[in-house]
């Protein structure tokens, strides 16, 4: 039997009870959220009407390093977490390098995803504060479904709305949600001003995560009784979400391990950024030097082609101002691309550690993800959603370089979920018309142009 | 925080290294299985055309009490198990019961199902053999998917006949197959002469698990390398799915428990066969006295309401006979039920220890099926696929009575798989369309006019 085991777990006793707020060890911190309307740096109170209180403390909180677990969300992890860290030795054999190749694996809850560590915390504070409602958007569906499930366990009413193509596409995704008892609205709808703008404009668009967050705000600002909550990007989300790097480093740990290279897919940066958070912190404070690698998709290519830029975080143009690498809020993904990383812009917190050379991103064309998704299920045996086959991607091209340079490195990276709600996608890529798209420098300049005047 | 933990995790060092054969603990064995054609009993020979050869092995093996599982099946078990024992605390609270529920949870892998626990044997075996390929079928997808992953992992084609019903009801899971490789058919098809005869009778049939099996048998006789493999009812099946008792009983070890109940859900026997046979060893050792609960569906009641007597498995009637609870080979189950149970027959061994009194048998109708789905969806956070919900349907019976009787009994069930490829159901369910089918005394006698005579 191999010494290290395939699958790391720590007992629940040993689930971390505070998040890591990188921030606290940022040398510098990224640009202040502005208000849209004066361009001026917001308070905490600004976000009140907009986010639960203590979620909006933690958003605008850069210096508190450590924050307690509440007991009532290490309940709900308990149900779930801690995920296992995964050895592909299987993986390993069929690419033929001597790679050591990990991944820390949190698919393995119905949300199917990392999701539910965010969602668990935003229900959790907005119930404790007294609130009975929440609003938010969904795109590839997993924020929605651990936001409704998360909801029902704590006692919320939620209203999610989804993106029109995912809502067309998947229509178990959202059997699932209302299982939980959310109510699904199909986004853009005439539910909301800026639905309705949108509509107008053009009847038949697909819809987009940036447009479905406006309307989710709206909604949301128009009951006492209720808020939003975002399952990506936020800085609070990339506190919640630490969880998972500071399990994966202490089962690491176990098992005599240190990362040389972190790969994760980006999108929004939930997942990079609560993956890689506690081996930045060793490489900000001098202790490691690992690499970092986001892997997005080359038809949202945010970070490889965007620009370091202020930016509005939804279509609509009704949230603060972030500064970020973005493709401009009126840049629409190309719908041809499977599952999520579809967002225009980018964590403030990933953007700036990447501005500041802390980290890497490459970007993939869809079918070589794929092609990197169904090798790891013959060999792995996990079928991955679309979002965590291109940080399989990521850690197949660095093992392919171990081989080729005879290295035997490290590789950690992030598989956030299961893809059973994807197949659409996957019949595309067996049945030869599954096809890639790369925006053209014309298409991003279209985006770019979007891009408010600030300084 | 609570003494026993949500989860209990055995080590991979821990998982069992062998299988546990319980008819080497029976009192008296099951009734020979019988040739068709003379109605003799069977010989190991006789099997060798139909199984690979060490199946065959085991399908006779009333003798061997515990059986090695081969270092290339282990291999496969670590990327997946062990499963975790799981204390529903959440639910306990909702029920308000002093009776303390545990589940064995076996849907955390890609099959969604404890059938990749005889896939993986299944699969070893015809590769060890020399053999190139598998054919089977499937109802549910469940078992298709699980023999898609083995068969991918070790090398070897594979042809599924998947129930049309099943097949127009759930394109997703056939992607899943086809993503592994295989191959899928709807059945009836006109690629065997059984389906072609079936067609001709009835051009509009949904098929069967039974008619299936015939296909799939059929196709594997046409070639001397292939071979069938059946993901449930057979003595190999419960050899093989023992795994999952031998599992529980050493974590309910670890935290000092023992089941005074163990409830599965049962079609053909595979999930509660595998589940009960380390505990029912204690009971027909006279080392404990545990209480062993078969729940199937009221419309597929082959052990409430069947007979005791030999039968066929497949509806083409090419199979050897097996004295069985069954409802007819002829019997086709309303489509109107969601999920796998769909089954006609019994496994031969269940069949026997529930004919001899050691267990007991109950039906559910499908809406209060998902009522406890449901429940259990939002206080233990996970979605159960349809066939697993009845076993929370039976174990939350029993938590009721323990609250009314002010009694802490332990109840053990198995969390057989997910429901995710299964959504169409919740989605009945969810906006009032989901009915109930119980078959009138009629419907049964049809089926049982369809008995061979033997006696």
């Amino acid at each position: 039997m191999a010494k290290v085991p395939y699958k790391t777990y720590l007992t629940e006793e040993e689930i971390p009870k505070q998040w890591y707020n990188i921030r606290a060890d940022m040398k510098e911190q990224h640009d202040p959220f502005l208000n849209p309307g004066t361009l001026q740096p917001i308070t905490t109170e600004d976000l009140y009407p907009i986010f639960a209180r203590e979620l909006c403390k933690q958003e605008m909180d850069a210096e508190t390093r450590y924050v307690d677990i509440p007991d009532g969300v290490l309940e709900f992890y308990r149900m779930f977490r801690p995920s296992p860290l995964i050895r592909a030795y299987n993986l390993e054999k069929a690419l033929d390098t001597p790679a050591k190749i990990y991944y820390k694996f949190e698919g393995n809850n119905t949300s199917g995803s990392h999701k539910l560590n965010a969602a668990a915390a935003m229900a959790y504070y907005a119930k404790e504060e007294g609130l009975t409602s929440l609003t938010t958007e969904t795109g590839a569906g997993q924020w929605g479904t651990a936001l409704s499930q998360a909801c029902a366990f704590y006692g919320l009413d939620l209203t999610v709305f989804m993106v029109k193509v995912s809502f067309e596409q998947k229509p178990f995704r959202k059997s699932v949600m209302e299982t939980y008892g959310a109510k699904i609205i199909p986004s853009p709808s005439d539910t909301t001003e800026v639905g309705r703008a949108i509509l107008a404009k053009d009847p038949t668009t697909g819809g987009s995560l940036g447009c479905a967050i406006s309307e989710a705000i709206e909604k949301s600002l128009g009951d006492e009784s209720c808020r939003y909550a975002l399952g990506s990007v936020l800085n609070q989300v990339l506190l919640h979400q630490s969880v998972i790097g500071l399990e994966s480093k202490i089962a690491m740990e176990k098992i005599g391990e240190y990362p040389d290279i972190v790969v994760g897919c980006a999108g929004g940066g939930s997942n990079l950024g609560g993956l890689m958070a506690a081996f930045m912190q060793d490489k900000l404070t001098g202790r490691h030097n690992s690499r970092f690698v986001a892997v997005e998709p080359a038809s949202c290519p945010s970070m490889t082609r965007g620009r370091y830029a202020y930016d509005f975080c939804d279509t609509g143009k009704i949230t603060p101002l972030a500064k970020m690498y973005t493709l401009g809020s009126q840049f629409i993904p190309s719908p041809n691309h499977a599952g999520g990383l579809r967002y225009h812009g980018m964590s403030p917190i990933l953007s700036k550690l990447y501005h500041d050379g802390y980290m890497e991103a490459i970007s993939a064309e869809q079918t070589r993800v794929f092609d990197a998704a169904t090798l790891f299920c013959k060999r792995e045996q996990i079928l991955p959603a679309p979002e965590s086959a291109h940080a399989i991607y990521g850690a197949v091209q660095e093992a392919l370089k171990c081989r080729e340079a005879g290295e035997a490195k490290t590789i950690l990276f992030g598989l956030t979920g299961t893809g059973y709600f994807d197949m659409h996608a996957y019949a595309q890529y067996n049945d030869g018309t599954m096809s890639d798209y790369i925006p053209t420098d014309e298409d991003l300049q279209r985006g770019f142009d979007s891009l408010p005047k600030v300084e």
